[in-house]
């Protein structure tokens, strides 16, 4: 390997530059590997299965400037895993006296798993942080916006009037899921001791009366919660993360989609704060903020389904399929953690244009209301003759471009009627106010 | 279509016939569709905003059996879903006079999320009570080989000896983790109801003083949770489905991966209680519920892919991101449904061969105990004289057939030491039973 | 099984009823499974290995309408794959004389795999048809709006001028890219012969001589390519189809994503021939056909992902990846096989709205063609200068709402120029007209 | 950033080190970058519409080592892509006088593309000589082990004998046809260019009489093929890279998988060369070469289909589908190439136990040749009569663990029967012997 092979993000503007970034290089995998066998040494030296030394002596060589990543990624080659370099540098660092009680009892899975908790436990802080401020950010543009009407707009089309409130408020309904399901998994994030197969049983030579309370101290030291069992083939704590980090890409994305649609030229009523420019057209602003999280939204389901996959491995520790996890786990918190990121200065910056909206709702010349004329006129007309005057008039609208409104008003049947009430796209909002209330005052 | 176009299962042995076929076949659709339509009618006369004999009228008249699901589903190629030909046949069947009361205010998405979600919550029913039998047979496993030793495998070679007890109990924990998941989405899968755009515009105009209450009353109705908000575009449910039977598919997929692995003919530590024949060997007992259940493993993390991709939708209703979803969501319950079938049938009749087991942990010649010695001899003889002593004897171990214990045995320097228990596989199982207890311990 | 549990497509309205759903029926594939089995015997007849009478006697039997298909389904349960009572029900209907030639020397993959080419070929051939008229409509697009110029957009913005014409023929190119590896892959379908386990032996013992010539004589019969080895675990054909088919879907999804962007309210470029119409509104036209091409791409590349995956199975038949490809490859098959069929209503049936394409190449008030401002005043203003002027142009153009053109005039620097031209956007479409002549020369 | 944020491959064993990894690390990406601004201003000199000098001018500057690509990845977040301040930097580095001429008339996306195009080429040629390699060594594995019988195992099952000849065999028919697929895939790369809305606009202001011969003269300079169109949204050649590299990822798979199966403990019919070792167990010689393998298989289809996925992309340069591509196809470039380095090593020094395979055939105690035994007492004994006597014996052989020929040799019917013979497993190979043959005639 020369330094030509060292990654620093060129093709993933989504991510780099990120916290989550920091937070899962190769460095952070690093400290944490370290810190996951310095905590297992001192739940040892704690039990008093080595001695009270070797706890400050590992700890205090398990120091990531210490070590050289690019060397154990190297060697990792040999053995198909990081650990076993580590553990042969870290038991030189730590000297001869205290070198025997490095990984004493453990397999390289333990070691490995418990660091994915740990980049996964401190990535998630960064993203939960995030997923608060953008879900502020959209409470505030969904109370300002509650009264904002602009079309509704399904399969592509006008339908009927919805408010820019609404939409906020169900995207912030959204970070809020996807807030939950990771604070739900985040707690949950096991500590990982098993030895060899799984049954602590060299612990118990080494002389742990309980291997399981070594277990629970180890999981203390970390800060991770203790599992029932040693879970090297039972991977439910990675499917739970694939799953809440598929499901809060999924989430943003759907704010991404939505961004990108009303930011087309042509429609318009919503701009990123600061667009991104164009290498050949000054004048583009681009939905830059949109793009990569739509981008990350696209990726984030695939790598799930790697992970999920992997859950189905043979023996007490398979031949690929764990192996499989680790590069995609990573993908995912650093697309989650980068549209997180993305997220907050996209919803904190995002410039709405209620003219515009206001403007959209009569591209269709008062059809945008016709299923409330449909509605209203039924009773006075007859639903029969209801039908057949709308939809004689819906097509004279387009036929001859004028307001659905100006031509019912030509109808002498519908003389009684507050024409003007009926066909204000305004006045069609339904419950939007009274659902944005209610999703707003969930916290 | 002709009688030729109608599906079976002929190409799904996996789910064909199984309860979860049923729950999920299009005539389950249709009638979980014409619930929503007679609830939603129902829910409005009970808020008198229809007639009253409208919600017995609407109700009598969707039954399943008086509507042709064939042409229902021919025709909803021109819109592009089946609620649209549903809701002509279904007024028609009601007659003039309530007939103008079905699908009133409602959206084609109103009743197909909902049916949706009755269809789902029929399913996971079914599937979580063969999760149930199978945890059971599982845990009946688990205890009955608490103390049978066998070799933990770690990429595919003898690692340290497990039980069978520990390993039946992973993968109880499995299932009940598959369980917990399923039973907290099922408690909380939701009715639609947001008229055309989400606003439930149109229900206000039809005399709702308050739509939400409209709302509250149509998910009673159905015995599905109220929404916060219409969830048109905001695809929580669909994803928390996604993910809760991925997550069980890939755990019947360990079980299924270990099964397979332990019946080889090598192996032959368990076998199915009655494997499949095979069409030209009449010798072969071929392990068919494992393989179906494998099968299955191998494709939900792929359903589950593209229903979290489906979240990323635009609009108040997305243009192919909601129509790709139905048939891989029903796709994802059949095939869960199909995998706990199997899982119950397997796990009950799994016939488990201690003697093999017990034979196999000698394959190594005591090498399977070399991580014990290492750690035994390492105080008698200090570290680095015990690792080449223990490197030397494995070597010869192959070399000359003989096993470790013998080999040792003939070392002066160990003569103190009781070899016949350092080497006994058996009695190197670690913590495997405490962990067992434990793991059984949980409901 | 009830009659309950039939699928009639009720949740595909993107191929139901279509010709590809026919030819990929269960019907379709007993038809396929009887095929192969008469196929086996005639060959095995042809050269000798049978009585002359089994090749007409099993030909005769093999007759999709005298099995009961929903019974076979069924009974695949036991051994998981329905060639075992397909086998026993095609025995008996042949009687006494010739039963015994049923199957002879053929494992269930042999028979299935070859049923699943059968099926597959005759669905291509649908969709290489569809594909053919979709690119005839391209082309004629194409042809007719050679010079409309019409807004390009990337990134969801106005960036410089295109045309239909380049666009048409851009579509049209991935769709004779689709044909192409469809066509390939179509011609390379092999027949499968392999027996138990892959090396034919079953047929030396019953008599053939060189068993490699049974092969060819069984692909002949099948008009299948004969196979270069028995390909149970040599997945190719199964991975060729897996990728031409997600290509074919992406090509059309490619179509229907431009159609639905361009088809939106605000844009209405284009529209579709017959929009679907909506439960609840009665003035809308969705794009239907785009929408339901739309979720088809959005699902097949996961379907693929499963089928490119299945490719890694052990040994020569294995426990579960077999068994992952059967639905999988049947849905892509619908799929493509029902986008096709909507592709060609769509481009047939598309209508294009010049004028409100060359309006809305004036919605950026010229700086559509800024990009060429840029170009053309640097040789006259200096390269600096020139982008001084332009930005500050730029500005002006949005905060007063009048046009570059128009603001430029007011320059004296630029007197001699003739800024009518140079910022006319119909006037800068480049190579479009060229490219599209060449594109449409490709056959 | 800090240098905390590096990637140096800690998590990848399975291709880091690789060649693969160095041709398609961020510095190999800037420099195909730089590599595609020089051709196109090169090849802009070429024809005249720069100053001679510039071509030379910008080739000089375009060198890797002289920019920052830690800065330049930080800064492509604005924009978006790293091209925008890759052509700063270039520009600046140019300097005055020829800078003008960098980048001139292209878009991000032409040079992103056409250097994704030069890495992929680039490392395609090294996948390619490995699978060269590859094949080799398989090629001599198949032709050494011709006629070594082992078991046919299928469904985890023994079957009938195959010969590890046929399985070799098998396996190079896999990885010449990845070969085959990625060498058309590799012929046909081509160079990107179309300007900013693929109308190759800009280029006719600058100058160019024909910009399709700028895009033909570009195209050469790289060594890569000139498209017929600009593929900014036509992403013909991103899939068809996909699809080969799925597939190449999944032939090598299948042959991890199977060296993993029969390098079980129990089985050891093969072994790795050089296993890996255990941080925990010295005894052990893991087969790291397939298990890295095996999870690369595991990966690729999902990162396929992300690929494929993208194409269903909208407008002249959709606001993430592109975006989304370019992580996963590194990836798979890198998991390809890694599989491909792998697949030397492991096939050039896998170690075949023929021993083992000839003891494994009588495993079953002749069960194995059953088939074969059917087939031939029916003609003596009648078929019923045949399979009656072959079902009792095989029950006996179980229960009394006595072989098979044996039993059948106390039959008095069956005295005139070569017994020796017909149960000898090594003379029921069938043709494996002459498929393989066949197979090694193929180039």
């Amino acid at each position: 390997m020369t330094s030509a092979d060292v990654d620093t993000g060129l093709l993933a503007p989504g991510w780099t530059g990120s916290p989550a970034a920091t937070a899962t290089s190769d460095h952070a995998y690093l400290r944490a590997l370290l810190d996951a066998e310095a905590a297992l040494t001192r739940a040892q030296a704690a039990l008093g299965l080595v001695p009270a030394g070797a706890g400050p002596a590992v700890t205090s060589a398990a120091d990531p400037a210490a070590l050289d990543v690019r060397s154990l990624a190297e060697r990792a080659r040999a053995g198909g895993n990081p650990v076993i370099p580590l553990v042969s540098d870290l038991t030189e660092a730590v000297g001869t006296e205290y070198g025997p009680y490095v990984h004493r009892g453990a397999t390289s899975q333990d070691i490995l798993d418990t660091a994915t908790m740990l980049v996964s436990a401190r990535t998630l802080d960064l993203v939960l942080a995030d997923l608060g401020r953008t879900e502020s950010a959209l409470a505030a543009l969904a109370a300002a916006h509650r009264d904002t009407a602009m079309p509704g707009r399904t399969l592509t089309q006008h339908a009927v009037p919805t408010t820019f409130g609404l939409k906020a408020a169900g995207w912030r309904s959204l970070v809020l899921d996807a807030r939950d399901r990771l604070t739900v998994v985040r707690s949950g994030l096991p500590a990982q001791l098993g030895g060899a197969a799984g049954t602590l049983a060299a612990f118990t030579v080494f002389g742990a009366a309980d291997p399981q309370a070594l277990s629970a101290a180890y999981a203390r030291e970390l800060g991770l919660r203790e599992p029932e069992l040693p879970w090297h083939t039972l991977r439910t704590p990675i499917a739970d993360l694939a799953g809440a980090l598929a499901f809060a890409a999924g989430a943003l994305g759907k704010i991404a989609a939505d961004v990108l649609t009303l930011a087309r030229t042509e429609i318009a009523e919503v701009a990123e704060g600061s667009g991104g420019g164009s290498s050949a057209m000054p004048h583009k602003a681009n939905p830059v903020r949109s793009t990569l999280i739509a981008a990350a939204a696209r990726r984030a389901p695939q790598l799930a389904a790697t992970l999920y996959g992997a859950s189905a491995g043979e023996d007490e520790r398979p031949a690929g399929a764990w192996h499989a996890e680790w590069e995609p786990l990573r993908d995912l918190l650093r697309l989650v953690g980068g549209a997180a990121r993305d997220a907050v200065e996209l919803t904190r910056g995002l410039r709405v244009d209620t003219d515009a909206m206001r403007r959209h709702l009569d591209l269709t010349h008062g059809l945008i209301v016709s299923e409330r004329l449909a509605a209203e006129l039924a009773p006075v007309l007859g639903r029969a003759r209801a039908k057949e005057l709308l939809t004689r008039a819906a097509k004279r609208v387009y036929a001859e471009g004028r307001p659905l409104g100006e031509l019912l008003a030509e109808e002498p049947e519908l003389k009684g009627l507050d024409l003007a009430d009926l066909t204000d796209p305004t006045h069609y909002t339904g419950s939007a106010g009274a659902l944005t209330d209610r999703a707003l005052e969930r916290r």
